[in-house]
Formats: C-alpha cells, structure tokens, sequence
C-alpha cells in the first residue's frame, strides 16, 4: 500500500492528550461559569448560507472567509459566533424570552496568513445577553463579574478588567466639535497600547487633521485611569456640557458602583478611558482584560454593549452587550510561556489497574468498583513483562498504578504505588480509593501560572 | 437598511435553549463515562488536507464530502472521525504511548441528499483504544462495559449490547468452502434487520451465486442468539473445523466471560451471530446496541475490532477497537419520539433574582451568595412590572424566582417562589440555598425515557 505522509494543515491546532487536557479543563471552566450567570449553551453550525453570513459584508472578513460551493449552495464557515448569534435570534425570536442569555464555544475560521501563533480555525469563548428592545444597564455591570469569575478559576489574581464608556468617548470628542470624527478617532486612539502616545497624537493631526491642542486635549482625557474613586471625580470637571457625555458618565458609574455587590475586588478592576476598541458597533460600556505581569499578551478578555445586534436580519432592534475570549490563541499563548500549570495530573486516567494474575476478573472488578467512586480507571490489558507495564505506566504519567497479584488477592488487598514518590501500599479496595483519592485532591492547582 | 431574511441551512441541527440543555447532558455523560474508561480527549481539524483525508478514497464518501479549495490548497471538512484519529496517530505515534486511548465527540460533514431526519452536520462521539503492533482481546471484552455505562447514566434499562465476531463469521463461511465470498455475504447478511431472512436467502442464492443449501446453512447459523450460555455451546459443534473459526471462538469466549466483573448485567447483553458491520475492516468482535422497545430506531452504538487503523499513513502496525454513537440523529429521533424527559429542568438558571428596591445592589449580592452554593442564578435587570418579570420566569421555566424588596431586605430575608407549585417562602439566604438544592436534587431523573 502507498503511504500518504500525514500531516496537519498549518494554522490548525491539534495538541497531544496531555496539553489537550490543559484545553479541556480551560474549557470546563468556561462552561461552568457561563453556566452559574445563567447563559444557556448554544450551538450553531459551522457552515451557513454565504450571503447570510456576509450580509454586513465588507472588509477583510471576506477576503479570509472560507467560502465555497456544494451543489448549487453558496456556502462559508462562519468567522465567528456573533454574526451566527443574530442570525439565530432574529429567526427565533418569535420562540425566544428575553432577555435572552447565550454563551457559545465554538471553532471559527479564518483563512489569514499563515504566521506563527496566528490560527485558521480558532475557538472563542462567547457570552452575550440580548434585550427586546431595551436592555437595562445592569447587564454591563454584571459583564466584569463574570470575566472576574473565570479568570479566577483559572487560578489567577493578577488580571485586572479594564472598562470605559463609548458614550463617554463619543460625547467628549463632540465637546471639541468632533462628534462626526469620533469614530476614526477611537479606532486611533485605540493604537495606544502599540504605538505609544506620541505617534497616536502624530496621526491624529497628520492623518485626521486635527490641531494640536485637540491631540493633546485628547491625550490627556484618554489617558485617565484608576480606581472608580480616581476616575469619576475626575470626569465631573466635564459634566453638563454634552447629553451624550452625561449618560456615559450615569452608565460607568452604575456599572462601577456595583462591583463590590458583584463581587469583584478593587484591585483586579479599572476605568481606563483609553480603552475604545476599534469596532464602530458597541454604544456603550466596553471591556478589556489584563494579564498584569504579562502586558505583552494583550486583551485575554475583551467585547461591550451594542445596540444593534441583528439588523440584518429583523426590523427588532436587539440591544444587547457581550465579551468574548479567543480560546485558541490564549491557550496558545499561555503554552509558549510556560503559564499552564505542569503540576495538575496530566494522565487520561488517575489509576491504572494492572492484572498480575492469570484470572483478569479480580482486576475488572476493582476497576470498575474505583469508578463507582468517581476514580478514572485505565484496565492495562495488555500480555507485557511488569517492566514494560510500568513503563508505561511512567510515559503515561499516571499517578496512580495497583497490582493485583496472588497474594494481594490472597487478603482481599490491592498494592497501591504513588508513581511520583515510589511508594507502595497494601490496602482494601476501599481505603485504596480513599488514599487515591486524597492525594488527587492534594494535586490540586491552579490552571494557570502566574509568575 | 436591507433586511435579508435569516435561515438555517437543511440538513444542519440548530436547537432551541431547552433542547440544547437536553443536547448538553448527553454529551456530559458521553465524557464523564469515557473519561471513567481513562480515554484521552482529542481535538482535531474540522478542516484537512484532501488528499490526506481522502487517501482510502472512493466510493459514497468522495461524492459527499465537502471539498474546496483555499489558495493553493486542496481541502475538505472531515466525514468521520476515524479517519483524523489515524492521521493523527500516525503523525504523532512516536509521542503518543500505546496503547492509546482517546475519545472525540465532534462534527463531521457528509453532504448527503437532504431528507427529514438525515444530517449533513451531525456529532459523532468516539472512543477508540490503538495498540503497537499488537492489542489485547480483553480490550475488546471492556467495550461493552463502557457503552452499558454510557446508557445506564442515560436513565436507560431496556437496551441491548449485541456482540459477534468476526472470525467466528469468516472461519464459518470458509468451513462452507466460500473463504473469499465471506466480504460479500456479511454486506448481504448485515440486511438481515431491514429485509428479513428470506429476502436474504434469495439475495445470497440470485446475486452471490450461492446454493439453496449454503444460504440455509448460513441462516440457520446467524439466526444463533442469546446468552452466553445460550449460545456458545451451540457453536461447539462447529469447533476444530477451522483455526480462524476457533480463534473467533475464544474470543468470543474471553469477551462474554469477563462482563460480570465489568458490571454488564446478563439481560443488556447477547451473542447475536446476525451481526456483521459492512464495513471490510472490522477482524474480531463487532458491537451493535438496541433500545429494545424501539427496534426501529436501530443501531445506537456500534463498532468493533479492526487490524489496520492506519495502514494509508504509517508502515506501523496499529490495531484498534472503537466504537461510534451517532449523536445528532440519536438525538433527534428520541427527540420525535418524545423520549427526551422534559421533567428535567430545562431553563438556563436554577433560580432567576428579581431586585425589588431602587438599589440593587442586595439582590446582587444574593445573586453571588447563591451561584457559591453552585446554583445557576440569573439577575433579572430589567425595569419591567412586576407581572411582566413573572412571566419572564414563566417563559424560560426557571424553577425558582427570589424575590427581594425592603420587606425581606429588613429581616434580612428574601422571598423563594416555586414557580411550579407556587409555593412561596420567606427565608434567610442559606436556607433559601438549601431549599432550591434540596427541591432541584428531586427533580432529577433519566435523560431519556422508555415508554
């Protein structure tokens, strides 16, 4: 037979089990906190019709789409869950309570170039809450608790969720007569966190036109940030002179007042008015998040409030605010420096039950009572000399190897063997579970590192 | 602006919230159990190299798959998941330790002819143990125990783990002197289900050229069913004719003396010798699972023991023994079937907080309280009537709606509401907790019916 060299497309992830478990348990938090808030899961396809897909169209989304025909269908990957999301909403929205509360994690493709740490099918993390009509801004007071919850169980402290208010944004610049420019201002001024301030003011005058003293009136503005105590006094000095401006200061200090109700501690939260995010669609609070001894990893958490969720669609105006976290590329990113947490068991299996006697029915059964307690089993099966179960037993890096031989069985006992420190136990099948079980928890970690 | 009318493409499963929380505690099971079995998670592409996915080629597969081209690259969407399994085990077979084992639950894409009930996008969840070079018979002996498992967490009883082999059968048609016929007349006896057995004596006598005694012969042989004991002393009759038949036999043997310690109990398991897998590449035990009150829904769980996962990609040897559910068309059969239990809970949130002062910061904090203990709370924000709030509850089933006004806030109490009974009790946040846990723990129950 002619052999066909396998491969993986680049750009594609595939990991090996034991990073895939790191995935898996990233993941297992993302569900349970969504789940907690009371988002429902939800699961659309990967293919849909292309010109349902690119009905906003445009840009470089169409040129990186995969887009492709089957039979006379004109069809595409999505390119992610926020386009698929209003597609869903707007077709059911006759079956749907809304408020209507969704998280999704799912693959999107793009067919970007091909770079190192840049991927063409990636996972994101999405939550988003969707009003019929009106949308109360409490909602966007709650966004900071969730992503605090998630990052937390992640095993982190040191992050800090990032806020401002598009509002705010919008109804300052119009205080300097820019109210028309205010989108091609934010989508610069967003360059901070890469260009630094002085190139920011650069292209606001070269490319924008602005004057100087608007520049740097803008740089001073955007460059507030701190604690809700720092900021908002601070904003009061432009109160009353913009309605626009005034309702983004009523919403961020809603959204601002109620942190510590939520939950959320002082210190892994800011108001940072350079925070804009280039997407003309948020309206209002908008989100960030930090890794803060990791500056270079850029937003781990990021998305706000928007007005317009599916006005492609339906003539029903649906408010809604959501974030989402590119999974794949923060897993990707965290590997590389070495922040996922080694410590945590690796191993599909917490035990693996080696058989020493000819009779393999004592083995089974002690396996299968070990799962009863909730143990992860691998039965070894295999006809090997105990030097090459152990072997393999080690490749695999299970904690935990029993040996049922003769005399074991012979006291109704089982030897136990920490793979880890060596130690070997004689114990009932009962009070080996419990010993397994009890150093399992010991292992019990952060997922992420912070160092 | 242009409204363009939203739709989900035919053949692509979308469900609604309460049908996807069904979806979601099948797929919870699917990996708690193959996570129990000390299985591996993989993830792989949804996209490959065409010609690396299609290296078998030919036949149904290449007509359905979804195949385009990016750029320069020929690619396709996977139509299974054996296929990526044994790129992957191939690509990475000197970092992976054998035997492997690895579960996937993913989509894969066949663009069949649309027809109610057949999917185009439809999950399949995998397990699959691999060997070097050689693997246990005793693997194949746990198969059934992981797929009971599966079923048995499912809420399930009546179900059936039909097991052959197919040795036995091989060895048995060469005793007949039809050794190189055998492919032929397991494809024509594998109809014996869906045609009966005289339909498949006069296919084995018009098409494969079969005599009338040979066509008996071979269905009075796959007409063996039943226990253990039922069935494998009968097939001592035929033993010490053929070493491929007495090889079947023993494992066979080996297979069926091992489910006690497994935990199989006898009644959810059978010989049956009627079962034979199309496919050519099954050697030894093949696996097919019924609901027995639904016999029309056929096959829920199949598989079985193949020599060759990977013989397009490596010169290694690597057998295996998987097996696939179907889980999309599962789920929607036992969907139209109205086996799906709707007196689970099937709202996104356990209990939904409504605030009922100006400040909300109480039943924020309640909110927080609550999802510590575990529970799934949604924050009702909106500034809506009292009447409209409850109806919100009503239309997304929540179980519990807490109420917290000035009233509750001043006995530092907040008022619980069973919203199915109606119940309503003023208690303190702890005993609140209690009460929801206590009242949901009693509202559990199997996931699937029989009827």
């Amino acid at each position: 037979m002619e052999i066909i060299r396998p491969r993986t497309l680049s750009g594609f992830m595939e990991l090996l089990p034991e990073k895939q478990l790191k995935m898996e348990r990233m993941m297992a938090v993302l569900r349970q906190v969504y789940g907690l808030y009371g988002f429902a899961p939800l699961d659309t396809p990967v293919i849909e019709d292309a010109q349902i897909l690119l009905a906003k169209g445009g840009g470089d989304t169409e040129k990186q789409i995969y887009r492709f025909q089957k039979g006379d269908s004109d069809l595409a990957l999505r390119f992610d869950l926020t386009v698929p999301l209003a597609k869903y909403v707007a077709l059911h929205e006759q079956e749907l309570a809304f408020p209507f509360r969704r998280y999704q994690i799912g693959k999107v493709y793009r067919g970007e170039r091909a770079q190192r740490g840049r991927f063409r099918e990636f996972y994101q993390a999405d939550i988003d809450i969707i009003g019929d009509g009106t949308l109360d801004v409490l909602n966007e007071a709650e966004i900071p608790a969730i992503i605090y919850q998630v990052f937390r169980r992640f095993g982190l402290t040191r992050f800090q969720i990032r806020v401002n208010n598009r509002k705010l944004l919008s109804g300052f610049y119009a205080m300097l007569g820019l109210a028309e420019r205010s989108g091609e201002i934010m989508r610069t001024v967003d360059k901070l966190d890469k260009i630094g301030p002085e190139k920011v003011a650069g292209l606001l005058q070269d490319d924008l036109g602005l004057t100087a003293e608007q520049a740097r009136e803008i740089l001073r503005f955007t460059s507030l940030s701190g604690s809700r105590d720092q900021v908002l006094p601070a904003l009061g000095a432009y109160q009353g002179k913009e309605p626009l401006f005034d309702r983004g200061l009523e919403e961020l200090n809603t959204v601002t007042k109620n942190l510590a109700a939520f939950g959320v501690p002082e210190e892994n939260f800011a108001v940072d008015l350079s925070i804009a995010r280039g997407l003309d669609y948020y309206t209002g609070t908008v989100y960030e998040t930090a890794l803060l001894d990791h500056p270079e990893i850029g937003s781990v958490c990021s998305g706000g409030r928007y007005d317009d969720l599916a006005g492609f669609y339906t003539a029903r105006k649906l408010p809604g605010v959501g974030i989402s976290i590119g999974l794949t590329r923060l897993f990707y990113v965290l590997d590389e420096q070495g922040l996922l947490n080694d410590a945590l068991p690796s191993a599909p299996a917490d035990v693996l039950v080696l058989p020493m006697t000819a009779d393999p029915g004592p083995a089974i059964a002690l396996g299968e009572a070990f799962r009863t307690q909730g143990l992860r089993v691998q039965l070894y099966a295999e006809q090997k000399k105990f030097k090459q179960k152990m072997r393999y037993a080690d490749s695999l890096h299970v904690p935990f190897a029993v040996l049922l031989g003769e005399d074991e069985l012979a006291q109704d006992k089982c030897s136990v063997k920490n793979m880890a420190t060596g130690e070997q136990l004689l114990l009932t099948p009962e009070a080996a579970a419990c010993h397994i079980q009890k150093a399992l928890a010991a292992l019990n970690g952060p997922i992420i590192l912070e160092k």
